[in-house]
Formats: C-alpha cells, structure tokens, sequence
C-alpha cells in the first residue's frame, strides 16, 4: 500500500505515473452488466435472500460447467461480498480458534490478516521457483486447513491437475481454493478444485475475469453439509451481497465477446511484459501462467525491494510492488509487476523500465 | 427467518399476504440517488479507497452538523459494507477473543451471532418496559464493552440524552452505539452518542432513512486513534464497500425531500398502528418512539409468539415476528409489528388483525 499512496502522491504532483503496481483491471464491468444495471434501477433493490438471486446462482453453476465440464447443483453457490467476503465466511465455518491454516509464500496478504482478524494461525509455507511457487504436499506441516491460489497472486503460476489433487490428498480437511484469477490463462484453462472433490471450499469473485473489483461481489461453492451453516453466518456477518452487484455479475455471465477481448488485451499485454522485462533486466521470472501478474527474483539487483521499487517510482515512474507484502521472509529480493492496464501504458512502462535499468548498471 | 419463509410459500401459494414482518422499507434508493449511479456507469468503478469516497465520507460528517449540531472530522468516517460491516471491523478492533459484550434484550440478533462469530462472548441484558426496554447502568454486569441501539429493534424506543449519557459513563470501554434507525423518529430526534463522547463507536447505515437496504452501504464514526486501525482490518476484510452504493449514498444525502416524504408516510402507519393495534386487542406496547416497529406485550394473549405468529399468518394472512428471535429468555410472550410498508397495506393488515382476534375472543 506503501506504493500506491507514493504513486498517488507522485500524480498529485503532476507526474506521469504508469501503473503496474495495481490488483485489478483497468476496464470496467461489461456493457452489458452496466446496462442491466441501467434497467434494473426503476425497481427497489433491497435485500436479497443471504446466498443470492437464485438465476445467479443457477448461472454461477452452468459457468462451472462451461469452463470445467463440471456438473455443480446451484444450492451449493452462494453469492458473496466479493472473495474478501467468502474467505471470511469459510474460514469461520471451517475452523475454530487457533485452528492452523497454511498457505503458501508468496501469496496473497490479506489471507493472513483475515486469519490474524478471525483468531485463526496463519501458517506461511515458503514455495520454490522448481515448484511454479506453490507449495506441494511434502512442504506441509500438520494443518488444520490449507489455502491455495492457482493462479496465485503474486506469481500467476498455476497448478496443474496432479498438483492440485496432491494437495487436497494432502490435506483433504479445511481446503480452501482461491480461484479468483479462473478465466485468466494463457495456456491451458486452470483447473478448479471442484474438478477433483466436492468436499472442498472453492472461492471466487467477479471482480478479476468479469472485471467487476468495486462492485464488491464474489461467490462460493461449498459442500452441501456446509451451505446452512455458512448461510447462518453470511445471515449475520453480512446479510447478502449487494443487490445491484448482483443484477450486473448475472449479465456479466454472458458477455463473452467483451470479456474475451479484455483477455487478449491481457495476453498482449504479457508477450510484451516477457519480451521486455528480461531485456530491462528483470531475467528470473516465474512461469506466468494466468492472472496479469509477472513475479521477478531481483536477488541480484537488490537485497530491499522496498526501497528498490521506490526508486523506481521515483526515477522511472513507474509504480511496481515489493514483494515483502506477499513474503515477509523473501520478498524483499521480490518484484511483482502487473500487467492489468491498456497495452499502450505497459508498452510505455516497459520503456521506462528498460531506460531506468539501463542507466543504472 | 422461519415467518419470512412461512410468508413466502404462502404467497407462492397465491395467499395474500401483509407483512409486517420485514426489517426494511418498502421504497427503494432515493430517485436522485439512482440518476447518480445511472450517470456513474460509463466510467469503470473500480476499488475505492478503503475508507472510502473522500467526498462521502464528507458528506457523511456534514449529516452530523445538519442533524445532530455536532462538527465531525470526516477522518474519523470510514464507508462500510453497510451496517454489518461496521459490527464485524467494531467488535474485531475493539475486542480481544473472549471479551464480554453487552446488549439489550430484546434486541437484534446479529449482534450476538456477529460476537459469536468472532470468539466474543455476548452478554444478554434483560431489559424492563419502565426503562423504555433499553439498559440502564444499574443492569450492567462487569463487562468489556456494550452496545446500544436507539432507537432500538425490535422496541422502537429511544434513549434519551440523559440515559444515553449515563450508560457511556457506566461503560465508556469498548462502547458501540447503533443508530441505524437515525433520521426516523416521530417526535424529538435521536441522540447520537458523538453529541455525548468522542470515545465511542457509532455505527450508522443507508438501509433504514436512506432507504437502501439492498445497495449494502453504511459507516462507522471511530476515535481518531481508531482509524489506522480499523483501516487495516477493513482493507483485508472488505477491501472497500461498493463503489456504485457509495455513489448512490453520497447523492441520496441530498434528497431531503423524497425521505422526508418517506417519513411522512411512516409516521401516517404508526398513527393507524397506535389506533388499530389496541383496538385489535394488542394493547402493551412499547414506546413507540423511532424507527418502524411496534413491540408488543402479548402475554396475556400466549406464552408461544412462535405459535402465535404461525397462527396470525395462517388465519389473518399477516405476517408478524415472534419475540423470540429478539429475546431468547421472554420472547415468547412479545410479537414485533412492522409498519415499513404502503399505507394501504398497513391498514389492511389492521383491519385483518382486528377480524382474527375478533374471532379468537
């Protein structure tokens, strides 16, 4: 967050800023989403029942088995405030307190804090580059529960079929999926949980492929003894999902073309980011295979990434994360670059760093 | 939640069913809120700031001079995922696991499941019909911290500047006050605890007033010393609240005259209510103070509100809440009427309550 306030403070000032420190898309929700919203404004949105409008739901279920083949009964989904709201939910169902919850390092901050919020014991797992960054089963200690990312966030590495079941053979109780970043390959799909067991919680989110960060709504899909009690919880933590987000995410389902075409936004967007970084010198990168990030090894430019990335804001202008917010042990010999925005400012960012690393060495 | 269910199928079974048991109103945003966010759709909503829009949280801090003659840092405002948010980052930030948290009973359920949800131990307090039904300092156990809510749900009463006063003196650790029902009295305003102290932690929302129950945005009003901390948990629990919601509420902060108007219409209910209710046999009530509910002694009528309220769907197609979900220990001898919905609902709810205890007599 560091950066982004200095980002911030920098344009304020009257600097050209190009963005890849950030976590979400730079589009908005699909036409068609805003337009449903448009029709939809005359009616009185109020609450919704706790786990959804049930034609979301059903639509979340056939998304299932559109992108996996996967036949998932609608009353398993339950519509949440965003991923942020579903990690809440699940880690409160699945765990009491003290129960360890491990996941891997680098990974996704806010896991921890939710954990640390929930009276839960966060447990980092630190992966290796021979890994793709994802922890695999003999890293595990004994857990109460394992969260995983695939694509993860920092790495946009993924696991594949046998790495995943591995993992859930592994720890098969509290398995939780973070599939936020599903829609976003550039290869092969990513495979879902869901595709290997139902006994595991599956998170997801509109917010990345559905380009939809703001509107705050997410889901999850749970195994059927666990869809009252989370919906006692969500009842009470939250009440439902916001109604207008949910008028647009069920549009969103079915605009493809547009969503398509933000993806081969991405998919240029990263031919770039791999021509370019290593030609700035950012050579030690890992398999980006989904999500819109690049995470780099930069051990031999710098042994603190937090002052690295600010000199790079400040001499390059370009506004790039440290990666000690994702690996407190490691990150800070860390970059993680995001390649989220129009093709035109990654081009442009590319150029900066390429001239700022350049005048460096 | 078994009524809403009970009134649901029996609607679907082509009954015409009065619900008086609902906890929102009937209108939707307010029209001026959604030509804001008809207006805001072009442009991509991403992620807010997690405090929220600085010119919400402006707005929201001006409320306070325009309603209360109270001048507020609009630092000290942070936009939440409606009401229940502010509940999950108070009670997460005030609170260690295993603290004491007091509330009234009756009084809205969430709190204790939110507290439960969290590892706090809530603490009931029963209270008397003298003492408008809300706790005074006498009632209070040695406890962590306390919440209050005036006027409250499900009694509809308020305190006032000396009684709210005395119960921040009492408990001024760890001291929440809910005024989600702000803005909807009937006679003098409500007193808000930040007339009184800046020690505490209001909670407020859009649901209620605002008439966005569904949009999901409320706010919270912390110490300064609060802030940094409560931002934290925020931005790994919710990240922010809606960006389309907090667009709506900052224009529905203008639109005085549909909510007055609104009001109006409230207040045109509980004048029927307070005529039609007695009449019907319904005779101990609380102080109909704010919001829009009735709370009713019916212990001369049942000792099961749960049987009770079955029975008044059943036969008056009117649906009521039973006590018990408000008052573990005493609900079964109290019903809540609510009269948030058209004018002509309500009075044919009456006239339907009237014919059934006509005829059970």
């Amino acid at each position: 967050m560091d950066v982004v306030e200095a980002a911030r403070a920098a344009e304020e000032a009257g600097r050209s800023i190009i963005h890849m420190e950030v976590g979400q898309p730079g589009t908005g929700a699909p036409k068609g989403a805003t337009e449903a919203v448009a029709r939809a404004l005359s009616a009185p949105l109020g609450y919704t029942t706790t786990l959804g409008l049930p034609e979301l739901r059903r639509g979340i279920a056939q998304l299932y088995a559109r992108w996996y083949g996967v036949e998932l009964d609608p009353a398993r989904v339950i519509v949440t405030n965003g991923s942020s709201g579903a990690f809440v939910l699940s880690f409160t169902a699945l765990f009491d307190a003290g129960a360890r919850v491990g996941m891997g390092l680098p990974g996704y901050p806010s896991y921890r804090q939710i954990l640390k919020a929930l009276d839960l014991v966060p447990v980092g797992i630190e992966t290796r580059a021979e890994n793709r960054y994802q922890p695999v089963p003999a890293d595990l200690p004994v857990l109460d529960g394992l969260i995983v990312a695939s694509p993860g966030n920092p790495s946009g590495t993924m696991l594949d079929r046998a790495a995943l079941a591995a993992l859930i053979a592994a720890q098969p109780r509290g398995f939780v999926s973070d599939e936020i970043y599903h829609g976003l390959h550039y290869g092969a799909r990513a495979v879902s949980a869901l595709e290997i067991s139902d006994e595991v919680h599956v998170v997801n989110s509109f917010s990345k492929y559905f380009s939809m960060t703001g509107w705050r709504v997410g889901w999850m899909v749970v195994p059927e003894d666990h869809i009252r009690p989370v919906e006692r919880l969500a009842q009470n933590l939250f009440i439902c999902a916001p109604h207008v987000a949910q008028v647009a995410a069920l549009a969103a389902l079915d605009c493809i073309d547009e969503l398509e075409a933000n993806r081969a936004t991405y998919a240029q967007n990263r031919a770039l980011m791999l021509e370019g970084l290593p030609k700035a010198g950012f050579t030690r990168i890992a398999p980006p295979d989904g999500a819109f990030y690049i995470y780099a090894d930069v051990s031999d430019l710098t042994q603190d990434s937090r002052a690295f990335a600010a000199e790079i804001l400040a001499e390059a202008g370009v506004a790039v994360t440290p990666g000690l917010d994702f690996d407190p042990g490691r990150g800070g010999r860390t970059l993680r670059f995001s390649y989220a925005r129009a093709t035109a400012d990654i081009a442009e960012g590319l150029r900066r760093l390429q001239g700022f690393m350049g005048a460096r060495s």
